[in-house]
């Protein structure tokens, strides 16, 4: 007989991640409480995972587990947030032991790491889809908007860009080759750059993660500061993996591929040196790769020639 | 071609429900920040209706996107919390513009009457899923717990049982039937005792909402409390429209017919004037049903005679 919903929270779900001391009830009664810190404001997002839209049947639960997670920590890394509380919504299609224990360490693992608390959720048989909400907190005033951005300010993101999107591609007979694995887990176990974030806050002017591609995510980050942005192609991050595997199209899936998780900031010029010390102490590269005017819009070069670019961004409601 | 999914919340979801002065930034960024009020502790919960498992296809969008907010509003009444801010995360097979309208206004109504604000979600094309996660505030340490429960103390619960479970039940040709209508309407449009679970505070030894239904809801009460419960299904309070459409079965109902959203509390003896006080302020009738005893487990009486019940509480894992 399979387990009941109350059997599988208390196996698999009760004590998910860091234990904090600022969760004075977490799961098991009708709601959790939480004891925010004096003088900070929430931050709070929710993102899913979607079977057949956002990963394919038979996807490994533990990436799953991991990567749910990892999309609400990147948005609060965007924010500048320290995160604190998750609530989980899992629909499943039946009460799968292996899964369910693949997908605990996936997330749990992640959630410790960030003193992540898993405080609540909530199992319901159905199609399976994966719903993560996650609370974090900052000094009240110093988050990391869209759209702080000033005209002539500096375009930096975070990492390599990219790598996902090459990861996501099959690659039957390449399992033993280490840069197609290394690739396929920045698309299975991505980074949440949740230090940099907090690193940024009163350094960067505005911020956002890189979950749909640059193509998609900078003239966001542009229109909500009421201004446009040059991106030189050539100044992209690109891993020597991505460009070993994937050759010219390297750096169409550096600007369009999506579900980097790396942020895209911009900062007045001159903190070069500032920021060579938080990637230092972060352990991220970052790179400066473009700049915000005050004409609308995104205009890409390369070696400083305007180009164009067609591909449509990723979109999952695009026509 | 259908609207993309900035659209959607642009025209559907960014200004839902209430205006409150403590969102600093809502919907548009990558997280809502959002500022609690000092002293306070945060209740914090999630809940989700799936199609042909909550809900059949076809249901009235006005009525789920009520009930989507209204289950997370009851968890948070439970707690005695009071409710602030709302996250909504949506899974659609398509953009259906009429159906979205009818949704938002199903759940901004009711966000509007309990001064919630929606400050964040989520887009994606799959089954239709809809989660919200709900946060509210209360005091430090004033929440209403399952766990304090003493043995002796009475059980009450508020408004009428086993309305939801009739009025879900088909009723062909029946529209114009006053009281199948407002049964309908307890199943469709579920009013949450937040007044009332906020009113408990300090007055309730232990709360918790009824969304299974007393036979299952009761002994979670209990058990977390560490006590049993005798509850006397004689006292159990019906509607007259139950009575008249479910004649017998009404009582089946009441302690087994789940989603009434009601609460069920216990409180110790000789607060009946004061509960009396309460229940005419938030507008909703009290009944006193059971008592909790040292012995584990939930015995039925009915006119002071043990009784059994056969029938298999609602879960939705169950086998």
């Amino acid at each position: 007989m399979p387990l009941g919903e109350a059997e599988v929270i208390e196996r698999y779900f009760r004590h998910l991640g860091a234990v904090r001391t600022d969760v004075a009830l977490g799961i098991g009664d009708d709601a959790a409480l939480l004891r925010p810190r004096p003088g900070c404001e929430l931050a709070q997002t929710t993102d899913a995972l979607v079977e057949q839209v956002h990963f394919l049947p038979g996807s490994s639960p533990r990436s799953l587990g991991h990567r749910a997670l990892a999309i609400n920590l990147s948005d609060l890394a965007a924010m500048g947030a320290t995160p604190a509380w998750a609530l989980l919504s899992l629909t499943l299609p039946g009460i799968d032991e292996p899964w369910l224990g693949e997908f605990a360490t996936g997330f749990g693992t992640l959630a410790r790491e960030h003193e992540v608390t898993l405080v609540g959720g909530n199992l319901s048989r159905g199609p399976l889809t994966i719903t993560v909400q996650l609370t974090g907190q900052l000094p009240q005033g110093s988050a990391l908007r869209r759209s702080g951005a000033q005209p002539g300010d500096e375009v930096w993101v975070s990492g390599t860009l990219g790598d996902a999107a090459q990861g996501r591609v099959p690659t039957a007979g390449a399992v033993a080759d280490p840069q197609a694995q290394w690739l396929r887990g920045r698309a299975e176990y991505p980074t949440p750059r949740v230090a940099l974030g907090e690193a940024l806050r009163g350094i960067a002017s505005a911020c956002i993660d890189l979950s749909d591609g640059l193509l998609a995510d900078l003239p966001r980050l542009a229109a909500a500061s009421g201004c446009g942005a040059v991106l030189e192609v050539g100044a992209l991050p690109l891993s020597g993996a991505l460009r070993s595997v994937a050759g010219e199209r390297a750096w169409q899936h550096a600007l369009a591929g999506g579900e980097d998780y790396e942020l895209c900031f911009t900062a007045s010029p001159g903190q070069a040196a500032t920021l060579a010390a938080i990637a230092a102490r972060c352990g991220v590269p970052l790179a400066h790769c473009g700049h915000t005017r005050p004409e609308p819009g995104l205009e890409l070069r390369r070696d400083g020639v305007v180009i164009q670019f067609s591909q449509s961004p990723f979109g999952h409601f695009a026509a």
